[in-house]
Order: structure tokens, then sequence, then C-alpha cells
């Protein structure tokens, strides 16, 4: 990358009277995010900081920025809460972070539907929904603070993945609009399944100012605890309650021992040594999941009413990538993996994974919808030693069939599907054609001139 | 069955006050159902009467005539609407037929949850559920006339299963209370596994007074029809949309070439030689809905928005075995099959059924979730010539690996399962030791002194 960031002092002055940032405390520190999970990437990283965050309050501002990053051919890296765990709003080319937390309206309501602004907290749309009767179908671990543009554009799924698969599943987000960088920014529309051109392209596709998403209706959910004396029973009641298709849940999380050591503020709930299911589950299901703990031999070690949800801990956030936060509160040294495991009911790989590992890799499942088949993901907690053991647990996983979405990478096609989407490509190409958005993170714009 | 009726007369005295019909071309009308669909039934079950119909307005009532029957040892088959397809409440030994009709309360509802008398329509249920923005899960075609306590007495699941499965499924029935015909009946409250004791038992087990049944979010449901120019696009788009974890669907029902024919009231929107797609959708899910219809090369011909729900044909009253009851309308000489295919994306013991029987068993897809999986069922119309020939067309695809639901069968067993339910065999035995609840359904009951 050698774009030129000279300019500067020509676009600051352009942008006179907007929400702008200099002083490189703070700018250093929202050229951030969670990369630090990985060791891989906390050296590629950490080092990157932008020129100046703008905070804009509106659409037409993100439009005069952006007319102004493509004037003066300054990068500009689109940031909502700084969430993502593989770095993928720091700025490798320095330039303009567009902070979008100023906009975070929801624009509008119905039921079953809301359009909302990039920079509006998750947690803070279900407050507003929920008045309806409604809420957001999926939302990551993060869920209080990060922001649904960021969701859109850098996540994948999460609490109530379960029910309704991921964020790339159609149906799972409407509309999007985004301002383009071509030599004359405007806002355009996208549906359908246009939406993906702009969806987890880490905002190297346009700036989303507003969304269309669907809601789901906002059932009493009871936070429940599970505790199961052997692995395998864990995994597969988690299984089994996840294919139950009467059961209304929002969250299937398997944490084995030694996981729930970690978790120090729920240490008088979870018995020594046992494995532990966190489940939400609609209130209305209570008497037939007992029916599954006693199948499973379990016993419910803790039980949060709807009701008192705002009261104690969220178990929500114990779980995603919340385990992993708090595995590494306790022993930074820990870093994660993000695999798929087959469709497969006995959960035959996902035994021998547990087995072969040990306690190198902690199994960490997460149960959710995938292609039609609840499916477990497994999040595991890795003791890192180094990067080339790192790798030889993922071809491991690889060789036998395991499907890892590696979170050591900040390039958006290595860590998901590991093959060029096409249609971004070639939308950035008519949007962003001097790859001004978030330079460095699209591997097909990279190569694209055989580069 | 040599059960005595002569006390009858001693038992109307007993019930004096009662809502009682004696009249015997009612009485007769009131002894039937839809059992004619099923060309081996019919001879079997045309001439069986019930001796009285007693029309109960509470429980006092029920536990009034359940008393006299065991005092009198009389034979006593609860009936809904009749409209069941296997004689499921044929009285086949004579004596009361307790019409449930008059108990037909909402007792209470609230957000996912229902309170309701058996005798309640389902679609009456709906409309007040409604209100509060909630509806049943699921429903059987006959939804406008067939009762809650006759759709869980003898009912399987229907327009909804797609997404919550059946009955049978954990959680789609939450509790149950029934009255008994032991030497004192009285009425017992069963919850968690234990409604399944009395769940498609067809009214062996005791008289369903109230239930509690969960309920879903009422979504708008628009109506569509997809028409499509081939078989295996219309089989594969039916599918696809059913794995979709972010569509929100309660109906994706397939009727090929020349189902459609027999749809007289739809002629003009269903293209000549065509196989379509019969779906309700959430609205919200239509533009996403649309990607599918491309990707399978289908055309939209029909679509009915949930504001005009109430205004001409409700499709689905063409789908479940409504697709029977217009061919059957036409041609009374067709009859049906259900058939579980396995789980299979690819479809291809479906594919080879609909070529290896070409006209004879006409292919028809009703997609539901099945064990955590969307699944194609089929009630297939069969063109009947033989019994005979029945029972090889039912051989063969049990030999190939599909799961035929029998419904030529008045047998409880020998129309699901297959095997002996020994929980509800040792529960009638308890509450029903004169075996005089419905006589002559339960294989178990009727081989369990070794006979
Ligand atoms: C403890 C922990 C748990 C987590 N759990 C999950 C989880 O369960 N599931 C999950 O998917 N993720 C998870 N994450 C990752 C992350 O928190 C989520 O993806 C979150 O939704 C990101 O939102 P954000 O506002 O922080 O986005 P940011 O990190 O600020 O941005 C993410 C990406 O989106 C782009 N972007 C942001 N706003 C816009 C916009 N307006 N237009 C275009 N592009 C934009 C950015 O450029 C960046 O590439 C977790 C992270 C942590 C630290
Ligand atoms: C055109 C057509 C389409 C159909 N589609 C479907 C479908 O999609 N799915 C499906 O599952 N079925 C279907 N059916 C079968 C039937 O309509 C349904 O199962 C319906 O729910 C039965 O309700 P009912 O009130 O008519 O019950 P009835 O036929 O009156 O009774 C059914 C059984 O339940 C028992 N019963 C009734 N009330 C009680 C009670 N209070 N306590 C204990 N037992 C009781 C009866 O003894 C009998 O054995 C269809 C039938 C027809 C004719």
């Amino acid at each position: 990358m050698t774009l030129p960031t000279t300019n500067l002092d020509a676009l600051l002055s352009d942008l006179n009277g907007l929400d702008l940032i200099t002083e490189p405390n703070q700018v250093a520190k929202l050229s951030q995010d969670y990369y630090h999970f990985s060791p891989v990437l906390t050296p590629q990283l950490k080092d990157k900081v932008g020129d100046v965050v703008i905070r804009p309050a509106n659409e037409a501002e993100v439009l005069r920025v952006a007319q102004a990053c493509v004037n003066y051919k300054i990068p500009l890296t689109v940031r909502g809460a700084g969430t993502g765990n593989y770095g993928q709003c720091i700025p490798l080319a320095g330039g303009v972070i567009l902070d979008m937390t100023r906009m975070s309206a929801v624009k509008w309501m119905k039921p079953g539907l809301a359009c909302v602004e990039p920079g509006a907290k998750l947690a803070a749309i279900d407050k507003q929904t929920r008045d309806i009767g409604w809420e957001i179908r999926m939302a990551p671990s993060t869920y209080r603070t990060a922001t649904i543009g960021g969701f859109v554009g850098g996540g994948s799924g999460g609490i109530g993945s379960v029910t309704y698969g991921q964020l790339r599943d159609r149906g799972n987000l409407l509309a999007v609009r985004v301002v383009t960088m071509e030599d004359q920014p405007r806002a355009i529309e996208l549906r359908g399944d246009d939406v993906y051109k702009v969806a987890h392209a880490y905002g190297t596709n346009g700036i989303i100012t507003e969304l269309e998403i669907p809601l789901a209706p906002a059932y009493p959910w009871t936070e429940i605890i599970v505790s199961f004396s052997d692995f395998m029973s864990a995994a597969q009641f988690g299984q089994t309650l996840s294919d139950a298709d009467g059961m209304i849940k929002k969250l299937v999380c398997i944490c084995p021992d030694p996981i729930p050591k970690y978790f120090a503020a729920l240490k008088s709930y979870l018995p020594e040594g046992t494995h532990c299911a966190f489940l939400m589950i609609s209130e209305t299901c209570l008497e037939p999941l007992n029916e599954f703990v006693k199948d499973f031999k379990g016993t419910i070690v803790y039980q949060k009413s709807a009701q008192d949800a705002s009261r104690g801990a969220a178990i929500a956030e114990y779980s995603w990538n919340h385990t992993t936060l708090h595995a590494r509160s306790v022993d930074p040294t820990i870093t994660y993996l993000q695999t798929l495991f087959p469709d497969d009911k006995n959960l035959q790989l996902l035994e021998h994974m547990y087995h072969h590992f040990g306690d190198e890799v902690m199994m960490h499942l997460e149960f959710l919808r995938y292609g039609g088949t609840a499916r477990p993901a497994s999040l595991q907690l890795v003791r890192y030693s180094t990067e080339e053991r790192l790798n030889e647990i993922i071809k491991y996983h690889e060789s036998k069939g395991a499907y890892i979405f590696n979170p050591h990478t900040y390039l958006i096609e290595d860590g998901g599907m590991k093959m060029v989407d096409t249609a971004q490509l070639q939308f950035k190409q008519k949007v962003d054609p001097y790859g001004l958005l978030n330079p460095g993170k699209m591997r097909a714009w990279l190569e694209k001139d055989g580069k």
C-alpha cells in the first residue's frame, strides 16, 4: 500500500464543521479493535493507526467525507464499536477513521421489521423494538456494545443463530443503503441478494448508512445452566435440544470442563469438574426442557426468569466469543479457533477432537443452524505455543473434515469462505475504483491485477 | 367386541338434563368421519353407529357421562368435528358418542401460550389469540372446522409443521386435562412427556377436557403460488426453501402436474402442465423469496397479501389432505398415502418414485421439520384399483426406505409407529380398566391378553 495521506490538511479544511478527532491518543484508541485475541494478528496490527477520526451525524455528512477522501485519494476505514476480532477495522494504510456511532437512530419499526442507522447498538435497537413485542433475530455476544453496521460489516451470527442461522442466510438482512467512493459519491440502496455485496465485506465496498433488518418475536427468555458429568452427554444434549423443532431457543452453548473454571462470577453455581450447557429458552418451553435434561442425566444448576433478565450476570455474556474473553482475562496466552463440525448427529469427529487435543484445545460448542440443520460450531480455546503449532492444529481439523473459519487473518477471504467473491470484487470495482475503502483487507482486490 | 349396550335406557335416565341426541339419522351422521377417503376402511366402517350422542357443556357433565358409562359398562367414543381420515371416532361397538363441540372456550391466553377447551375450533382459537399477536403453531388443513381436542387426539401436524415439526414434538403440547373411566371417574392433569399418554391415542385413554398449547407469533402471512416447468425444480425449490433458516414460513406444499388440474377455483392462475408450489411466507420475506424463485426458474403466478387473507380461496385449503379432497371431488376413486421420505437433500428416492409409479401414484409433497431437518412428506394421490395393489405400492415404498404412515387402518399402531406404545397401554390399564373408551382402536389393548 502506498496510498497518499499527504493531503490530509486539505481534507480537514474541506470538512470543517464536522465532528473531527485529531488528538493522537484518541485517534490511536479509535484505531483499535479486538484483534489482540489473536497472537498472530497482534504483531501485524498493533502499530496501525489512522490520521483522523470523523464522526458523521447523518448521511449527508458521510457523503461529504467520501467526496473529500476521493478528491485527495485518502483511505477511509469505517468503524462501529470496534469489537471485531480479526482487525476488520484496523486502518492498515492510515487515513480517515469514520466512526459511525453518532448515526444510531431506529428510523422506523413495525412487527417483524425495522429500519435502523448503522451506529445503533444492538441492545439499543432491542430496547425500542421490544416495546412492540419484537427483537433482533441474532446478535454477537458483544450485543451491549457492538453496532448493527459493524455486525453486518464484519460479523456472522451468534445468539439467535440456533434458530435463524447466520447473517449470510437469505432473509436475515433485507436492505442496506451505502455511500460509494466514486468520483461523485452517492447513496445507493441494495435489496435482495445484492445486500451480500456489502455484508461481511469489512467496509471495503461502501459505507452503510441505513439497514432494513427482520425482527424476531421477543419471547420471554429464561436463562438456564445445566451441568453434566460427562462431555458427550452435554454435547448430545446440545444437539438434541437444537434439533427439537417444538422448542423455542435462542442459545445452546456447551462449555465443557475446564472452561467453567474461567467464569468467576458464576463460580458458586457451576459444580467443579462438570460440563455445562448455557441456554436461553422461551419460558413456555421450560417443562418440556426438563424432559430433555432428564434424558441426558443433567442437573439444572442455574435459572433466571425473563423478568429478572436485567439482574445479575447475563449468561449470553459467557457464550460465543465471550467464552474466550473470560478465559483470556484469567490466562492471556489463550487464543481460539472457529470450527464448523460436520452434520453428524453422533458427533463423532467432535468426540475425536475432544480427546485428541485434550487440554491444549479446549472444546466450546455453539449450536447454530446451517443450511437447514443444527450443527455444532466450536470456538475452541487454544493454549497457544507457536504460530506453527496453531497452523498444525488447524490443518489437522481440516484434514478430518472440520471446517475452520480462521480468526487469525484480517483478509476477508482467508477467514471465511476461502474463495474470491466475484460479486463483491465487481461491486468494489464500481463503487470504490480507487481502492480507498479499508485498503488491504480484500485479497481479491489485492490480487486483481495478477499481483 | 361384545360389550353390553343393553343398559342404555338406564344410562339415559341417569343423564337426564344433559344435551342428548337419540334421533337415529342425527346419531348416524354424528357417527361418521372422513374414513371414506379410504376404499379399504369404507366397507369396514360404513355401518357403525352409536346409540346416543351426548354433548356436554362442561367438565362436570363429562364426569357424569363417564360415571354412567362405567356403571353400565357402555362404550364411549369421543368426537370433535369428525374430520379424521382413519375412522378415529367411528364407534365400532356402538354406545355413547361424546360430542365435545359445546366445550369451545378459550379459557385464557398470554403471549406464547393459551388454555383452551377441546371443542374449540382451530380457526376460532386463532381468531382470539391473534388479537394479542399470536396464533396456533400448526393446524390441519381442516383448520376451519376441526377442533383442538380432535387434532391432539387424532391428528399429527400440518400447516406450520415446516417450522415447528409435529404435535408429537416436545413443546408443541404443554398440558392436557383428562377425565378417566375408572370406577370413580376423575379429572387429572398431565404435563411434560405425560401428555403423550393421551395425545394421538384416538380418545382411548381419557376424555380431554382442557389443553394448554403453545402459540406462535402471528406473522402477516402472504399466500403465494409459484409454478415450475419441471418436477424436480419444484421439489428442490421446496427443499431449499424449507432449509432456509432465515425464511419465516408456514406452508411449503408442492403439487406437481397433474394435481393442479383438480383445483377448479384456481384454474385461471395455474398454467397448464406445470408443477406448483403453494406457500405461506411472512410478508417480510418476500424479497428474499424472489431470489429462491429465480434460482429454480419458477414463476410467481398467484400472490395474496395477509391483509386480503379473508378474501378468495385460502391456499392452505389446497394443501395437506385438502389436496386429496379436491382430487376426490373430481374423481372419487382416488385415494392417498402418507409417506415420509428420507433426509436426502438430493431427493433421489422421491425422484425415483415419481417416475416409477407415474400417473398411478401422483406425487404431492408437504415439507415438514422432522427431528430438526426439513423433510418431504408425501400425501400421494393414488388411482385405486385393488387393496392388493395398494399394499404392493406401500411395500415397494417401504422396501426402498420411504416410511409409510398407513391411512388405511383404524388401529393406532398400524397407522403410525407400527409398535406398541407401552406408556399408552399402561396408562389405559389404569384409566380405562374396562376398555370402554373407543373400543377396538388400540392394537396393544386388543392383544394384551395374548389374543
Ligand atoms: C468478546 C467478543 C465476542 C464476540 N462475539 C461475536 C459473535 O458471537 N458473533 C459475531 O459475529 N461476532 C462476534 N464478535 C465480533 C464483533 O463483536 C461483532 O461482529 C460485532 O457485531 C462487530 O460490531 P462493531 O460495531 O464492533 O463493528 P466493528 O468492529 O467496528 O466493525 C466491524 C467491521 O464492519 C465494518 N463496518 C462497521 N460499520 C460499518 C458501516 N457503517 N458500513 C460498512 N462497514 C462497516 C468495519 O469496517 C469492520 O470491518 C465478538 C467479539 C468479541 C470481542
Ligand atoms: C380434507 C382433510 C384434510 C386433513 N388434513 C389434515 C392435516 O393436515 N393434518 C392432520 O393431522 N390431520 C388432517 N386431517 C384429519 C383431521 O381433520 C384432523 O386431524 C383434525 O384435527 C381432527 O379434528 P376433529 O375435531 O375433526 O377430530 P375428530 O375426527 O372428531 O376426532 C379425532 C380423534 O380424536 C379423538 N378426540 C376428539 N376429541 C377428543 C377429546 N376431547 N378427548 C380425547 N380424544 C378426542 C376422537 O376420538 C378421534 O379418535 C384432515 C382431514 C380431512 C378430511
